[in-house]
C-alpha cells in the first residue's frame, strides 16, 4: 500500500507544481514550459526531495513525450511541410556540425581526454524539438514557415544525433566505426521515416474509416492513440528514439478528416501527461553544480559559461543558411538551442560507460539545462518583435 | 530500447483489443465491459501471452479504477446519495454475512481446513463497484435509485471487507484477533469517508474558485485530477483502498459548479486508462483450470460450480432487505454480485500466505471471473425487462 501512496502522490504533486509554477510563468508573459522544469528542479533531489524518478513515472513520462511530438505532428499539414524539408536538412546538417566541432575543441582546451571530447561534441548537436514545439504551441506559432522548418531540422536533427551516437558507442565499445556502419545507421532511420509516413498515408484513410463506423464512445481517438503507439514502438525497434515514431503518426492522421476530432480528445490526455514529462526532467538537475563558493566548482563553472555560449552560438548561426525572404533566421537558429532530452539521454550514456568523470558530466547537463531554460524566454522575446 | 517497445507495444494492443471486443459486445447488446475483460483473457498468458502485467502497466491500470470511481462519484448527486445511505448499508452488511457463511461452509465440506474456510468467506465478501458501475455507465443507469443504493453498498462493503482482510491477516500470521482491532480497523475506514468528503466539502468550493482564475488550458480538470489522486492516496495510507478516495473526491466535486467541465475533459482519460484496467483484469485469468479433459480439475470444477451458485445467490439475496417501493430488488442484488478485482487481492494475498494451495486458489478465480463475467447479461437483460 506504500508504494501505491507514493506513486499516486508523486502524480498528484507533479500536476499540481506544474500548474502553480506554469502559472507565475504565464503571468510574468513566459512560455509554462519554463515553470514545469522549474518546478521539476525545485521538487527533484537536489533541492526539496518530494519526488525523484520511478519506472513508473518514467513510463508515464514516456508517453507525455509521445503524446507532445503526436500532436504536434498532427497540428501541421504534410504537404507544407515536406515543402520546407530542403531547408529543414540544411539547418538541421549545419546545427549538428558546428556544435560538434566547437564542443571537440573547448573539451580538448579544457585538458579532456580526445574520446570525452569526441562524446562532449555528440551530447551537444541533439536539438529536443519538444521545448521548442511546446513553446511554439503555447505562442499559438506551431503553423508558422519557421516552426516548420525548425520541426523538420529537429527530426532531422534526432536522426542524424542518433547515427552519431551509435558511431560513438562504437568507438567507446572499442569497435571499429566504418563508412559502412554509420551508412548502415542513418539508413535505417531516414528508411523508417519514408515508409512509416508513406505506408500510413496510403493505410490511415481506409483504416480509420472502419474505425469511424464503431459504434463505442471516443473509438476513433483511442484508435489514433493505439496507432501512434505502435509507431513509437516500431521507431524504437529499429532503434529510434520512440517519438520520432510519434511525429510521423502525427503526420499521417493530420491529413485525415479526423484531424480535428482526435485533436479535440488528444488535449486531455495532453495537458496531463505532457507537464510530467518536463516536470520528471526538472528533477534531473543536480543544482549543487552552481554553487560557486566551492572552490572545485570554479573550472567547472567556467566550462559550463564557455560551453553554453559555444552550444547557444553553434546552433543560432545554422539557422542563417535559410536563404529564403521573409522567414526569421534568427528565430529558425535559437529555436534549434535547447539540447533537452536528447542531450541528457547522451549525457548520461557517456557517465555510463565511464567516459565522462562526474565534472564534465555536470558541466553538460548544466548547459543542456541553460539552454532549454533560457530558449523560451529568447524565443517569447523574438515572437513578441516579429508582432510589431 | 527494448523495454519501450514491449511497453508501448502492450498499451497499443490493449487498447486496439479492447475497441474490438468491446464491439462486438456492443454489437451483440451487451455492455463493451464483457468484451474488455474477454480481450484480457485472450491476449494474457494462459492463451495468446501477448502482454502481461508490469509494474508500469500495473501503475497505469491503477489511474485506471481511480479514474472510472472518481467520474462514477461525479456522476452522483451527493445529497440524493446521502438519502440512499441507510438501504445501501443495509445491503452491503448483508451482502457480506451471508456469502461469508456460505462460502465458509462449503470450504469446509469440501474437505479444506477452518483456516482455508475462513479465507475463502472473505474472498466471497468483497463486491467490485467497478464491473456494476461501468455496466450503470454503459447503459446510461448511473443516475437511477437502484444504482445509488448499489454503489453505496458496494463503497460500504469495501469497507467493511478490508476490515475483515485485516482482520483475517491477523489471523494467518498468528496474531490475536480482538474486538478492539476490528473496530479499530473498521473506525479508521469509516472516519476517512466522513473527513475527506466534509473537509472535501468545507474546502473545494474556496479551492476551485482560485484555480478557475488561473489562465493555463485545463487548469480546473488538471487541479481536479490532482484532488483525486491527493484523496486516493490517502486512502491507500490510511489502509483502505485507493478507489475509496478518489470515490469520495468524484461525489465532492460532483456539488460545485465545474461538475459538468470537469467530466467532460474526464472522458477522454476514462476512455484510455479505463480499458486498460479491465483488460489487464482479464489477464490474470488461467483458463487451463477449466478443463474437463484433466481428471485432477473434476473436484475442483465442482467446487467451482457449488462455490459459483452460492457467490450468486448470497449476493442476490441482500438485494431483498431494500424495503422500498419502486425500486428493483432483483436489480440491486444482482449488481452486488461481482467480486471483480477486490476479490482477486484477497484470493492472490491467500495464495501468497500460503493458506491456499494452487486448487482451491484456482477455484476461486474461477469464481471471481465467472461472476464478472456473469453479471453484465443478467444486469443487461433485467434492465431491459425493466424498461418495458
Amino acid at each position: 500500500m506504500h508504494e501505491i501512496y507514493i506513486f499516486l502522490m508523486a502524480i498528484a504533486i507533479i500536476l499540481i507544481v506544474a500548474k502553480l509554477f506554469g502559472e507565475v510563468a504565464v503571468r510574468c508573459g513566459q512560455s509554462a514550459i519554463v515553470g514545469e522544469l522549474l518546478a521539476g528542479v525545485i521538487i527533484g533531489p537536489s533541492v526539496l526531495g518530494l519526488v525523484s524518478e520511478t519506472p513508473v513515472l518514467a513510463g508515464i513520462a514516456e508517453i507525455g513525450a509521445i503524446i507532445l511530438l503526436f500532436e504536434v505532428g498532427l497540428s501541421l499539414n504534410i504537404k507544407e511541410f515536406a515543402k520546407a524539408g530542403g531547408w529543414a536538412a540544411a539547418v538541421a546538417i549545419v546545427g549538428v556540425i558546428l556544435p560538434y566541432i566547437f564542443g571537440y575543441y573547448v573539451f580538448l582546451q579544457f585538458g579532456f581526454s580526445s574520446t570525452q571530447a569526441i562524446f562532449a561534441g555528440a551530447v551537444l548537436t541533439a536539438t529536443s524539438v519538444g521545448i521548442t514545439a511546446r513553446v511554439f504551441m503555447d505562442l499559438k506559432r506551431i503553423e508558422t514557415q519557421e516552426a516548420k522548418i525548425v520541426l523538420g531540422a529537429a527530426v532531422i536533427d534526432d536522426v542524424i544525433g542518433l547515427a552519431i551516437l551509435a558511431v560513438v558507442l562504437k568507438l567507446v565499445s572499442g569497435g571499429v566505426v566504418t563508412a559502412g556502419t554509420i551508412a548502415q545507421v542513418s539508413g535505417m532511420a531516414i528508411l523508417f521515416l519514408i515508409v512509416s509516413v508513406g505506408a500510413g498515408l496510403l493505410i490511415a484513410p481506409t483504416l480509420f474509416k472502419y474505425v469511424s463506423k464503431m459504434k463505442q464512445d471516443q473509438v476513433v481517438f483511442i484508435m489514433a492513440v493505439a496507432f501512434c503507439l505502435i509507431i513509437s514502438a516500431v521507431a524504437s525497434k529499429v532503434g529510434l528514439a520512440p517519438i520520432v515514431g510519434a511525429f510521423a503518426a502525427g503526420l499521417v492522421l493530420s491529413s485525415t478528416e479526423y484531424k480535428t476530432e482526435i485533436r479535440k480528445r488528444v488535449m486531455p490526455l495532453y495537458v496531463f501527461f505532457v507537464p510530467i514529462f518536463f516536470v520528471l526532467m526538472g528533477t534531473q538537475v543536480d543544482v549543487s553544480v552552481f554553487n560557486p563558493f566551492i572552490e572545485a566548482n570554479r573550472t567547472i563553472l567556467l566550462l559550463t559559461a564557455v560551453l553554453f555560449a559555444v552550444a547557444l552560438i553553434s546552433k543560432t548561426a545554422a539557422g542563417f543558411v535559410v536563404f529564403k525572404k521573409g522567414v526569421n533566421k534568427l528565430l529558425i537558429g535559437v529555436s534549434m538551442v535547447p539540447r533537452g532530452e536528447v542531450g541528457l539521454i547522451f549525457a548520461g550514456i557517456g557517465l555510463k560507460n565511464n567516459v565522462f568523470g562526474c565534472d564534465d558530466y555536470s558541466a553538460l547537463v548544466a548547459v543542456i539545462m541553460l539552454t532549454t531554460f533560457v530558449t523560451p524566454f529568447i524565443l517569447k522575446y523574438l515572437i513578441s518583435k516579429d508582432n510589431k
